[in-house]
């Protein structure tokens, strides 16, 4: 098996003023691949310890990965520093220098000087482009080993990582995995409550099934190991089945799917517009939703009526019912969404109106009680909730829950929820 | 200053299943005690790398705090590992063996023998308690270098380094912090830019000036060390009022402030209200700014206009300035903000109008185009901006513009802007 050594430069590492989430990144996604990684290293911004580890890297993997350290300022020295280790000599490259100044001119920024080095590669390296930051990284194979830096930003380094090295890596090592995974995503029930559904399917010997909670979600990450593939993938598959059948309706998608990208789909499936009003929330359910590229299509708008005026004013929501029954009740729960729904004329609002806390609480309505409100063509219900946490997971999960309303009523259509 | 190598062991980090909080908790409070981290090492639980990272350790550090590989099992390597670089032989404790019987009895279970080697320390060590598990560590001293070995489990780790290892480095290192920090936070120039303003305060002798990037800020993180806590004090505030000076009214901050909080702050004081009307950010500037507890009171709530109907309809955007000028243009932006004023009453409105892509761009108003209103009792006024970089990229950078579009507007009245 091929190892690899990764290397992650940054003196906020050193400090422990930030958690060092790329070499876990890369492990993992190196690990996934069919590498054995051996050593990680993580040094500051010292060309000293850079070229230590450097050097014994080299020495203990056949590929080194590192991220950091690409920036233009005088503390970035990995480039220089590994291209010392590996016996070659960085050059302006002029197409670099051509895009690093398109990209300030989009940017109407002067280029500073210090920036030409992010232009600098040894002309055997292969570069890898940044499609996120101006730092670009770099690939190169010298003597049997390969090298590759990756910039520090955690999106940045997770791009360059997907869309640029791996697929190098792929064919330079010629890679066979032997692993199958699924992740299968619940809303609704809790991890314990997922895992008596589970009962024996929790223990086989020939898969295994681990549980995420997360967010409000459970991940049932089904994993299985055969001789190959397809084999591998036989028996997750054949896994994933008997889950699925014991979790039915609660699952709401699968890997990288996510609770808002699957209400996406059902809308434009279902050429359904959807608006939202919200309270406690402030905004999220909105940003959310809009999350997703192409959102317009089937996102008309929201109202975030934080105060009783907005709700009056942009919600039509009754003074009297906001007297009566107060800001976070189900009346006005159901006002909220059927208002927005008679301004708008879209087919589904959503409404949520709560108290995220941590003030605004009291015995009759403590924090984390939360209404949602859902109209649309077959009329108006409503959904009380109480969540236990800290304000920004109440907030959370309310989005979550209100999302799952939707998406259990866009598909009642179909399958039976 | 003395130098730390802190060592992670365990396969789990290598396989990126479990992240390696250890080092960072490690690295935090080392550098706290006035320790300079100065390498990390992650390796699994293999005999040749774990031999390897001491050995390196012993070289570059005066001291070697590691976590993981104490347990009984046979992967369990770095107690034995780390006696033999050091040239010490571990033997039977007789202390150590009654408790560990009496920690078995007292929960009816049989010791496995293999516990035993739980309870084999060098003489010359310092045993470490463990009192959340059965895994001691220890500390050991030898010819002017120290080693101190740690459990891997986060808990355990933790208490025993606060309870035992503390105090022991403490009085062996005889340390005082001697370290003043402070981060200045900053918005508006890239990092080369401050980098630039900056100039020969980036390479001082006394202190020392670090820069990072992050969502369109910059931190200026200024540390200064020197014979006592006192004169680092006075020498970091010395180096703050110069980086002030030359950053004048970019600077939004300093340490765990943030745009939205330093926002909320120059609102309350003044007793304003605001109100917000986003498109392409889709409720993040609304969510973003009551994130914050306690933002009712400032904050009367915000319209997401994602279609050009919600334009008119909810911020009386005239159907004429969409057909000529489009959504996104300053002229949208100006109505949208002036709309939602006059419909709202607040003292201040802002309004984002953009494209963050990745759809829908053109040449005329490319991906990354965004306008930013701001209305006011001075009247309306609109920036443009141009960002580039992915969809989250830029609605995060559209956001934190806009709230330092407002924090400049409210900081004008007392200092110049």
């Amino acid at each position: 098996m091929q190892r690899v050594c990764i290397i992650s430069t940054g003196t906020e590492l050193m400090l422990g003023s930030t958690v060092d989430s790329n070499a876990n990144f890369l492990s993992r996604c190196l690990t996934d691949l069919g590498f054995k990684v051996v050593t990680r290293y993580t040094v500051g911004d010292s060309e000293e310890y850079i070229r230590e580890a450097f050097t014994q890297g080299l020495r203990q993997a056949d590929l080194i990965v590192s991220s950091g350290g690409l920036g233009p300022t005088l503390d970035d020295l990995t480039k220089q520093t590994a291209c010392q280790v590996l016996g070659v000599q960085p050059v302006l490259n002029n197409e670099e220098v051509q895009r690093l100044r398109d990209f300030f001119r989009r940017r109407n920024r002067e280029m500073p000087e210090a920036n030409l080095k992010q232009a600098m590669f040894p002309p055997e390296a292969l570069i890898l482009p940044n499609r996120v930051g101006t730092a670009p990284g770099m690939y190169i194979a010298r003597q049997g080993k390969a090298v590759a830096l990756l910039p520090g930003p955690p999106r940045e380094m997770e791009h360059m990582y997907r869309s640029a090295l791996e697929p190098v890596l792929k064919k330079e090592f010629s890679i066979e995995p032997k692993v199958a995974r699924q992740t299968i995503k619940v809303l609704g029930p809790g991890e314990s409550q997922v895992e008596a559904l589970l009962g024996s399917l929790m223990e086989q010997p020939d898969y295994s099934i681990a549980l995420l909670a997360k967010d409000g979600e459970v991940h049932v990450k089904v994993s299985a190991e055969a001789k190959d593939l397809e084999q591998a993938e036989a028996i997750r598959d054949r896994a994933v089945s008997l889950v699925e059948a014991k979790l039915v309706s609660h699952v709401f998608g699968y890997d990288d799917d996510t609770l808002e990208g699957r209400v996406a789909v059902l809308l434009e499936e279902q050429g359904l517009k959807l608006a939202v009003a919200e309270s406690c929330t402030g905004g999220l359910l909105s940003k959310v939703l809009t999350d997703i590229p192409g959102s317009s299509l089937y996102f008309w708008g929201s109202v975030c009526s934080y105060s009783n005026e907005a709700k009056e004013m942009l919600l039509d929501v009754n003074p009297d019912t906001l007297n009566r029954f107060g800001a976070v009740s189900p009346e006005t729960a159901a006002e909220m969404a059927t208002g927005l729904r008679s301004r708008s004329g879209v087919d589904y609002t959503l409404s949520i109106t709560g108290i995220a806390g941590p003030g605004g609480g009291s015995a009759e309505k403590p924090v984390g009680l939360v209404f949602l409100g859902l109209a649309g063509p077959e009329g108006c219900s409503v959904k009380e909730l109480r969540f236990v946490g800290h304000r920004e997971a109440i907030r959370i999960l309310a989005v979550k829950s209100a999302l799952d309303l939707l998406r259990r009523q866009l598909t009642r259509g179909g399958s039976k929820a």
